[in-house]
């Protein structure tokens, strides 16, 4: 834990120059577009602590897989998104001696992230070895206005006598990952020189082939004007301009860098170097500060979408804003061939890959604050890629069309090597049905189940059908050897989660095949033909539905997290010695496994996807009985949690939760943010605000909201996309109101009501829980 | 599957050159002493395939362990018997042309193993590029007279015409081990030189520090004499001496090399160079003839001892004295810090180290073929490793003295990292209480009971006492997330042979510390004081008998592997399309995991060990259940069968299991004997014959017989070691005989009687089943 970020409601300050966290201060500080991204390193030279890393959407290296042990099945490779060009190095020398902040005396510091802006600043004094101070103040952006490009401003002034500077700007391509499984480099440079003044480089990934040409502009300027490039340096993959002036004391000098990175991803591979030149000559015009205006006004459209406001608790504003930010930082939804990885591009862990995340975490996160092309396209970025689950599926013995989509994938190849995850957690196809439904209740778009939707439900609900069995000894269908959201169970029968999931999915489809059959009858003929699916395998998916085993307890009138699970000793974590936790970093595995400690929501991950199928005595039944045995060890647990004690009325368990997801980050809960964030948790972070404390559902149609204000809060404010109309939502102690900001008339419920708010129209409700 | 290996009773014999299965060979022709071993690698230079390994028995290398995902508990490191010097290399030019098999044209070649004496032969005609034809025969031994020595013959015969031969006689100690997990060097060179004529290398392992020196004597011999050499050359760990000499045509070079090689295991590190030269000189009084018959001779007395002959079925004679061969090279039983590697001194794989095979296998072996010392040198490496036992338990959470005895070990520290068998195969605990009750009957040895057992024993009860849960829903004790014998169920509740083997160890404790208290009180009182066993502990232990929950099945009678296996679709392995076998190479890990497909005996391996806790009709049912759902695709599986089998009656079937296990190596029946042998599935090959088709059992510290013949043979004869008499059992179709070859009076049962046979006595038997 560190509490050293300052609390402030748009910025992220730290003040203090310390070099032992700076990997941490390097993921906090990250900043990115949606198409790339970056850790917060410095553009000097520095020798202490630092994690390099800039990373560009959709890129990724097939790193060959390591294991212990092979298992029959395990895929070749990993994909992970690797560490791309840097293209803000400075190498600083003051009279002669080279700037590096872990070897000249610092003797101020400070590094500010402007959320409303979009900027990444940082200023420093230090004393160099001879004595000479200096000042820098350096601003960055990833340009959310032309995503393909960034620049900076590095200005050095020479506070205490006249100085020479010699300054090498440059551009490396030959950068290698520190999580790579067999020390490979994973570029090879293509090609690299000058394009009028500016430099190039172009390499192309190993294997997977991804093209990528950066070009550069730098301009120094000092007090007399702008000061040409001395030497060119040009190595493997390398590019530099060398420049040298003498600063007079007081005066400054000023260096910019812009930079577009051009991907085969984007462009066909033989313009690459073209479209680069043309994005670098679009942002001539623009001196940095009408750039920083253009990036704020950005920034600003974002802002005004998806903003929530506090009132009355500094910490918690930051944060909830800092979670909003990052998420935009990663995800533009622009583009359906990208998803959230879980660390976005703030770090290496985890590959940069696809997770269940998207689908249980973040969907509702771009549904309500984005127009609904967003979450349509993280829709399709699975639909496309439903050949290769079918595929993925085909290698675990099923047939038929059946699909199971990967654990974690970039392309839709399964990546992941742990046979308890990668061939057992299947409950993450019922999240991508999930998303399915839950896209299409906010959106009212029937359309996407018709032209998308049903083809991916098939051939889930047909992965489904296979992989339960029947089993003689129940005279019920059973689920054999999952491991369902609660990864604290491995390889368990019968996961009531799983189960409960599977059955919804074979449900949902066969209400959307008779939908579809009622309202688009020749789509649904054609569906029929080109699946081959009959009415005998629809039956028997509702025999399966009609026959599907849960484990239940009786006495307690609890559904049990899978079978056995009361054959365990039943002690709640607050009697664990608090030496003991966490206990995925104090327990060996199978003590972890066979103790009945839950590390996050498993069936009441359950209950919170299907709510309306449960009364709340039911929901505080199973609260009471699991949020005990869970020790939360997931960053994805505690905004379940907080939404459902929400929903109970437990307000201060409620906001107890939500303190553990907003400042999970910013405050290093985990010790690990200096590996990156943690992305996809902030959509929770953002759920147990609109849904907890403002109780936000879609209910037949209509938004509904039941508000509450946590205790500790005078009142809070966010805004809602909702089926065309954007609605301000303020909630006080002891009233609400629902501002319509936008011509279109909004369907909405409330505890006491139905209405219709007009366009423009607000509504002030007393009843706040 | 290979079956070019010659049919013969005493020889293995490869009559062609087949480059292609060359590492195959090299397992299959292996040499050993108990001490140091090798493949059979050529001496001359061969640039085809090969796997180079030479090994000292206890001289490991904690190679850092290499997984994807790390959990919590896994150990720092997995400890490797390491390949170590070539002592036999020799670099040959004839008239400046290299020999290497792989590059001349081989004209006749053949490989011969003689089991007999001990002795690798190979002998072979070439054709140089130049077109003059060499013959030459090798003759190599590990000498069992003096393990810590080894010597070779290697005579190159002119046959076509007087050739020059140049010859470079090798140490070489810069060797690698191709499994290594990061390509890491292992040894360090330490000195090297000349030691009047010989050569001598020492190194020492990275890490462990082990010290090795080897001195080694070449003595070359042309036609006129000795040779004296010309240069010697030195590098890094590698010392050589050069010969040259002309061979007229039809006459022989002879070159002989005899090494020794010491280490610190087994002497102090200052006089390895001492011993080695003094190891030599022991030998210098004998020729290369004198040696081979001091070889024969040490063999025949193993022979003497542990021979089976089987009459009208070579195949079958040549497979049992092979497996015999084999584990007589890999273990010796003279010194107490080593065991059995399941690959012994024949390939890297498996990291040559201690499992649970040595007591749930190999024992039975030991007992009856050797002196009671070797079967107790085996205990006694579990019970030095105790304290580890007890540290390795405390590493998961155990405590008051509890021990888990590692999955893989060689010094007492586990090794492996696969969580579901490392954390939760823990049924090795069993077999280690088991085998010292096994000893015990076989021995009558009590006093080891009160001399070492009880300490093993309580650890283990402690062990399984805190295991084992009370379930309140059950109201009795279960066990949660284990592996079974049968790796093909990973982390279950309540395998049923763990359970039931749980429950036998702690009734087992119960029982030798009542018998300790009855016969040696002073030894009791003085345990209970210093293991702090208290009277509440020794009832908790009754109570878990008492309370113990078993997966039972009321309407089959069947005992079920673990819970929820009814679940399961129950069909026969013979259903099962043959192209989906073996399905380990076929089926993804969750597939194999929720099939009914048991790899290995698992409640049948409790039924063999705990045999008279349920009668044959039990047995009967037992085995019509699970066999035709096995598919006994680890090599351990087959013997256990074939010794119910032969118990119940079902005499093809049993036959049919001895096939599969005899010849698995020489025949390659799982394809991967080019990574070396199955050494200790040999010793359940022995068992098969003597526990399944003889019935030998020990009943009330007698030796009982109940034979039975193999249609497919005339008879079968084998010698048994019991409590000091060494017994000739011989079996035909009608009859069978024992005699009594020793002077002690040995105390035997029959199916029909009950009689003392005296030394010398022979008794003949007509009850054959």
């Amino acid at each position: 834990m560190k509490t050293y970020i300052k609390h402030n409601p748009w910025q992220i300050i730290e003040d203090t120059f310390r070099p032992e966290h700076n990997e941490f201060s390097e993921s906090i500080f990250a900043i990115g577009n949606g198409r790339m991204g970056q850790r917060a390193n410095f553009e000097e030279y520095f020798s202490g602590k630092s994690l390099q890393g800039s990373y560009l959407a959709g890129i990724y290296y097939p790193d060959k897989t390591r294991v212990g042990w092979w298992k029959n099945g395990y895929p070749e490779y990993f994909a992970k998104v690797i560490n791309s060009f840097n293209w803000i190095g400075l190498d600083i020398a003051i009279n002669g001696q080279r700037l590096d902040l872990a070897q000249v005396t610092v003797l101020s510091f400070e590094r500010r992230l402007d959320m409303q802006r979009g900027v990444l600043q940082r200023s420093f004094v230090v004393r160099m070895h001879d004595g000479v101070e200096v000042k820098v103040e350096a601003s960055r952006m990833y340009h959310l206005f032309a995503s393909e490009t960034a620049s900076l401003q590095y200005q050095v002034q020479a506070l205490t006598a006249d100085v020479t500077i010699e300054l090498t700007s440059f551009l490396d391509a030959e950068v290698v990952n520190r999580d790579s499984n067999y020390d490979e480099k994973f570029w090879e440079p293509l090609e690299q020189g000058q394009q009028g003044q500016n430099l190039f480089v172009s390499s192309r990934t190993k294997k997977t082939g991804f093209e990528v040409c950066a070009e550069l502009e730098t301009r120094v300027t000092g007090t007399d004007g702008v000061i040409e490039a001395g030497e060119i340096v040009s190595k493997d993959g390398y590019m530099a301009q060398r420049y040298t002036a003498t600063v007079a004391k007081s005066h400054t000098l000023c260096v910019e860098k812009r930079v577009a990175i051009i991907t085969s991803e984007n462009h066909v591979a033989e313009k690459l170097r073209t479209v680069a030149t043309g994005r670098l000559t679009d942002l001539r015009a623009f001196h940095f500060d009408q750039l920083k205006e253009k990036q704020a006004k950005a920034w600003q459209a974002i802002w005004d979408e998806s903003d929530i406001e506090i009132f009355g608790d500094v910490a918690a504003q930051q944060a909830i804003r800092y979670n909003i930010f990052q998420l935009n930082q990663t995800y533009t939804g622009e583009d359906a061939r990208l998803n959230i990885g879980p660390k976005g591009f703030t770090g290496e862990k985890y590959g940069g890959v696809t997770y269940w995340d998207t689908e249980a975490y973040c969907i509702p996160f771009y549904l309500a604050t984005q127009t609904p092309e967003i979450a349509r396209n993280l829709l399709l970025y699975r639909y496309q890629q439903l050949d290769k689950a079918i595929e993925n599926a085909g290698k675990l013995g099923f047939s038929n069309g059946a699909a199971l989509f990967p654990m974690v994938t970039i392309n839709g190849e399964e990546c992941h090597n742990e046979w308890e995850i990668t061939f057992e957690e299947i409950h993450r196809n019922g999240a991508i049905a999930f998303a399915i439904y839950n896209y299409v209740r906010y959106t009212g778009d029937n359309d996407y189940i018709w032209s998308h939707g049903l083809d991916v439900l098939i051939a889930i609900s047909r992965f489904w059908a296979q992989r339960v069995n029947w089993s003689t000894d129940k005279e019920q269908y059973v689920m054999l050897g999952v491991t369902g959201p609660n990864e604290y169970e491995n390889n368990v029968n019968n996961n009531w989660y799983t189960n409960r999931i599977a059955s919804w999915c074979l449900d949902y489809t066969l209400t959307c095949l008779r939908n579809c059959e009622k309202s688009r009858a020749e789509i649904f003929t054609a569906l029929l033909a080109r699946l081959k699916l009959t009415a005998d395998e629809q039956n028997h998916w509702q025999h399966i539905i009609d026959k599907l085993y849960f484990p239940y307890d009786e006495k307690r009138k609890i559904f049990l997290q899978q079978d056995g699970f009361l054959d365990k000793e039943l002690i709640p974590v607050q009697e664990l010695d608090p030496s003991q936790r966490p206990i995925n970093q104090k327990w060996s595995w199978d003590r972890i496994l066979r103790s009945c400690y839950i590390k996050q929501a498993d069936v009441l991950q359950g209950f919170y996807f299907l709510e309306e199928h449960f009364d709340e005595e039911t929901l505080d039944r199973h609260f009471e009985f699991y949020e005990p045995l869970t020790v939360h060890e997931s960053s994805l647990s505690p905004c379940v949690h907080a939404i459902l004690a929400a929903k109970l009325g437990k307000t201060a368990k409620a906001y107890e939760f939500y303190l553990r997801t907003s400042r999970l980050d910013l405050d290093d809960y985990n010790n690990d943010t200096e590996d990156g964030l943690h992305i996809t948790s902030m959509a929770g972070t953002w759920m147990t605000i609109v849904e907890g404390f403002a109780g936000m559902r879609v209910k037949d149609g209509r938004l509904y909201l039941n508000p509450m204000l946590p205790p500790e809060w005078k009142g809070y404010k966010f805004r809602i996309l909702f089926r065309g109309a954007t609605l301000l939502i303020a909630v006080y102690a002891d009233f609400y109101t629902i501002e319509n900001v936008s011509d279109t008339p909004a369907h909405i419920q409330t505890a006491a009501e139905v209405f219709v708010l007009a366009g423009h129209g607000t509504k002030q409700i007393s009843q706040v829980r």
